[in-house]
């Protein structure tokens, strides 16, 4: 794997589940793969599950570890090609990557959507100067658009969680949040999920739908009582609207996940990225019960960057 | 161990302590022991002896340590159980918890007083959702009503520096201070002293008495020259009222550690946790002179929390 | 060597670039060296390079390496001697160092210039508490005055950037900016090129001269255009005035360096110690073309730190 920010650099997706499922059952047996070897984790943005999964997976594969908060503790960059720098900005973005291409072997890099510019979002104004001008591996740790990471994580918890022979029903349902939130989870899981042999379903408030460069022909349902139905898989996640972007237009009825839309699911699973809003995205007797497998999912989130990082360093260590 | 959050976790004092003091002369004895198991260290308040000595604790035991500050990285907690999270909180801390359950084998966390709500630093509100919530033993790194990691570095402390054959005086001395302060160093030492064999005196300006919880039956005097008289350790530390929860009622007379008072004891040695106030809570010469083990207080939180620490993975490796 | 604040700790120049080059060009021949000593990265101030080559080198060598980010991190410091501390600061520097002393077997640090008293930035009013307070070797990461592992690394650039028998002629010019920059690099890149066997040019505006007593009997020359002639390393940095310290004079003509001003020279080489501010400092077309090194003189901090922690290890491992 020469590079991870979709799930278009992943060959095989069913290898690289079966891969991080070796690796959860046994996560110490590559121990001197990345031996001499480091990886900068950059973060333009908080994180706890990446930054402490992304730390596990690294240190299991005897990788160096550099982690970088960018704001806080380096310089205040600038993303504008051609900017003269007489502002706020102290270091080009560019010049920060040449740097890292200097110190690192794989460059993972967390560069959220600023949710202010659609074109700039949409176009991953951050995490495509990642791409242009490194030039190790980068592995993304969401961007504007994708949390690639995730969505692999979420599939290996499917994959775990559905021993059935037939096809499981998938439902991404938007949930309510008070701010606007951005995309890239949602997107990622729809991109994913349709590499998945799985029924998938978006639900979302009329002015939600996703961007339809990501949902593809994705049955989209307005009625979340009618998606919910006989769902054995239920992913709750909130976004603002893509089409008037970043506004939260008015939504009719209420769309927290309750126990009491539970019971109309084929027992379905609750799946969330974290960090969740209780009783606002979901209920807490959800969140606290026996259909959550949230924290299953969390967990997941070192298994799935271990095989990434492990796919990137058969890369580099045959190259 | 199982966890490590009070004196009453401690099966054997003096066995510790021992402990502790052969891994102070031989830090590298077990770099074994911890080999592919985690700790994260959560910080949720500044720290600069507990942050740097657990670290090193936790590599000359070949633990993976994660740090991480939670408010800066991570994201902003919500601590109410059953919150409606529309507001500024993102993350509830059970969620965390139960994340960080997933990613390491020891949790250790800095959760201070708040100082606002007495009945919810009593109940160690945060605290408290740790030792509930965690499923990996807990280990304080100072909490709302105790810091026990320094009080077993203090018991080593006196241990080392006491040859004689009568039990030491040992007076915790109220100091000055600009700003309400917990109560956790004052708390935690008297509870511990109570299980040395010195003969313990707390002294502190009418108002600010401790919670009799951890005093007990300790004398307490309020005239900090009578109490000083023939003193063989003080140890100096701040604390605000705690009858008048984080008030600071006026205090007659002088309370700074000088020199000068230091001539009326058994030409005591002088303690505090640090950081310190020079020049208000004890004076520069007393500080900078002969008195003070106040460094090598410092340097046994090292050892502190590497026995702390090694007794945990003593009982994790034989579960 | 004992520590390493200014070019004065270093016995032998040719000798210590020869061993930084010997390191790149294999960096893990000193793996067991540092085995079970601990290095403090103290930051006071921002950093990127720095702070993850000095991570590299040290992770290279087999040292721990604890990272403080001292404000954020741990508490508000002192610095005042004598100080009565009922104010905004928690803890004084000497104390720090104190218990750095017992945590470290190295304490490397950055503490910029504050540029408000000439008279504290020229006497090193932190770097000196530390080069009095220590008990282990200090390593400058750029402090008021100096940026030794910086100037080490650029002597290595020049070293491996040039072939040609006769001495190269090497132009420190003054570049624009929007504030009040310190004059670390610009004194210290003066100081270490008077160590090689170079002919050292520097060329600011009027009223911006560096402190004579870095500079000494260089050349300084007002005008630019004359002084870039024939030049075969550019080294650009912006500086404040030193006489009238922190102001900013006006300058005539314009300073940023371009291509065009490159025309004159003899194809030289540019060097920038980053971060750079694009378009105010040099041009994106000098930046992103091929005269410049910049990114190969990012890369060598690696090497400069490694040399260092290398020699000071001889020390501490023959004490």
């Amino acid at each position: 794997m020469k590079k991870f920010t979709s799930v278009s650099d992943v060959k095989n997706l069913q290898e690289i589940i079966k891969k991080a499922l070796h690796i959860k059952a046994d996560p110490l047996t590559e121990t001197e793969k990345g031996k001499g070897k480091t990886i900068g984790l950059v973060f333009l943005n908080s994180s706890l599950r990446t930054r402490l999964s992304s730390q596990i997976a690294a240190q299991n594969l005897g990788l160096n570890v550099l982690t970088l908060n960018a704001a806080q503790e380096a310089w205040n960059l600038e993303f504008a090609d051609g900017a003269v720098m007489n502002g706020d900005t102290v270091e080009h973005i560019k010049d920060a990557i040449e740097v890292l291409n200097q110190y690192c072997d794989i460059i993972a890099v967390r560069c959220f959507a600023g949710m202010k510019s659609k074109e700039d979002d949409v176009n991953e104004s951050i995490l495509s100067q990642f791409e242009k001008h490194a030039k190790v591996p980068v592995v993304s740790l969401e961007s504007a658009t994708r949390h690639p990471l995730q969505s692999l994580a979420d599939c290996i918890t499917i994959t775990e969680n559905w021993k059935k022979v037939h096809k499981p029903k998938v439902v991404l349902t938007w949930a309510p949040h008070i701010k606007p939130i951005a995309h890239a989870v949602g997107n990622s899981f729809a991109e994913w999920m349709q590499e998945m042999d799985v029924e998938l379903v978006i639900t979302n408030p009329e002015g939600y739908d996703l961007d339809k460069n990501f949902t593809k022909d994705v049955k989209v349902i307005h009625d979340q009582e009618e998606a919910l139905k006989d769902a054995d898989f239920i992913y709750v996640k909130n976004w603002s609207s893509f089409d008037d972007y970043a506004a939260m237009p008015e939504v009719k009825g209420d769309w927290m996940l309750t126990n009491e839309k539970l019971a109309h699911t084929n027992d379905a699973k609750v799946m969330h990225c974290l960090p969740v809003r209780r009783n606002v995205e979901l209920s807490d007797e959800v969140m606290d019960g026996d259909h959550s497998i949230i924290y299953q999912q969390a967990k997941n989130r070192i298994f799935s960057a271990q095989a990434v990082f492990s796919e990137i360093l058969n890369e580099l260590n045959a190259g």
